[in-house]
């Protein structure tokens, strides 16, 4: 059922370093991203692989990873993700802003979790990025997707009666994730 | 298997107007769409549903159809889409761009494709659409989605070497999309 797939593909920060993503994975989730709805059918995303230790640390130093919770800096090395997939708009093929960045990660994470991985994605990370990693200026970073074997508990609870969005961690680790109700949004006039 | 329904979820222009979508298969597919990621987890995405004749006639005259096949206007009454989905962002709630609509629109319609459903994403659309609606001001419209049972063949086939990648039909009406091979969507420096 498509429905569990969604609802298992939660974002993901901590991660079973013992199990390595090849670029031949990457390569089989960008397949399925590259058959997705496109803008005008333009199709003007690219994608940069990071399965080593070098170019992941580049990206790690390059993002962050919980904007809400602060106090942690981010995965230790022995939770970090296995690999990255920099996602890059060719801006010799279109300038544009499109709902295409949300489609092929989303299909990304949902082929990933059906493997048994999951992950987090980007959506800022600091200026210097493309240029730390060698790229060249016609591709612009849209997103960033750390993949892995996940090693933490997410839950999803409903957004309280104060409209508090901030996810948070109890004393044991586990990841909670307010989310709206449906009735919250529907708009029904 | 996830790949398979990637692979099924085709954009779709026609549709079988014999199945009606209802008003609880739309809450369905939003209650999926609420519990996907979202940036800062912020959530801004709201849904307005449109199944009554008059509501879709509005939102019809407002979308343009297949850019790239200017001489067909649209589908005819007996091929038309039998519900909309109009993605709205709550301005109240983020002003930003993000990649929320397109993580929510692809979470839809693999949803939808699942049951049988198919259909097409509008990124634009007339600017009077979200009045003639009577909307409030506080919701922009982010992406509108047509839905209905597919009554067209939809075949990926790849770019050609002039990289003209504009979609096309051929005289028994089946639809074509050029998308680009694996080895031109992957950047290896």
């Amino acid at each position: 059922m498509f429905r569990d797939l969604v609802l298992k593909n939660r974002t993901c920060r901590r991660f079973d370093t013992s199990v390595s993503v090849s670029r031949d994975t990457l390569r089989d989730l960008v397949d399925l991203a590259r058959q997705t709805a496109s803008t005008g059918n333009q199709q003007p995303l690219k994608y940069y692989f990071a399965t080593d230790a070098e170019t992941k640390a580049i990206i790690d130093a390059n993002i962050t990873w919980a904007g809400y919770i602060p106090e942690w800096a981010g995965p230790t090395e022995d939770e970090a993700p296995s690999a990255y997939i920099v996602m890059l708009r060719d801006n010799t093929l279109s300038r544009a802003e499109s709902p295409d960045t949300g489609i092929a990660a989303q299909t990304i994470m949902l082929a990933a979790t059906e493997m048994g991985l999951g992950g987090c994605m980007f959506a800022s990370m600091r200026k210097g990025l493309r240029e730390a990693l060698g790229l060249p200026d016609q591709f612009e970073i849209v997103l960033v997707l750390a993949l892995g074997k996940p090693a933490e508990e997410v839950v999803l609870e409903p957004v309280d009666a104060t409209g508090n969005i901030r996810y948070h961690r109890d004393d044991a680790g586990v990841h909670y994730v307010p989310k709206r109700s449906l009735d919250e949004v529907i708009v029904d006039l």
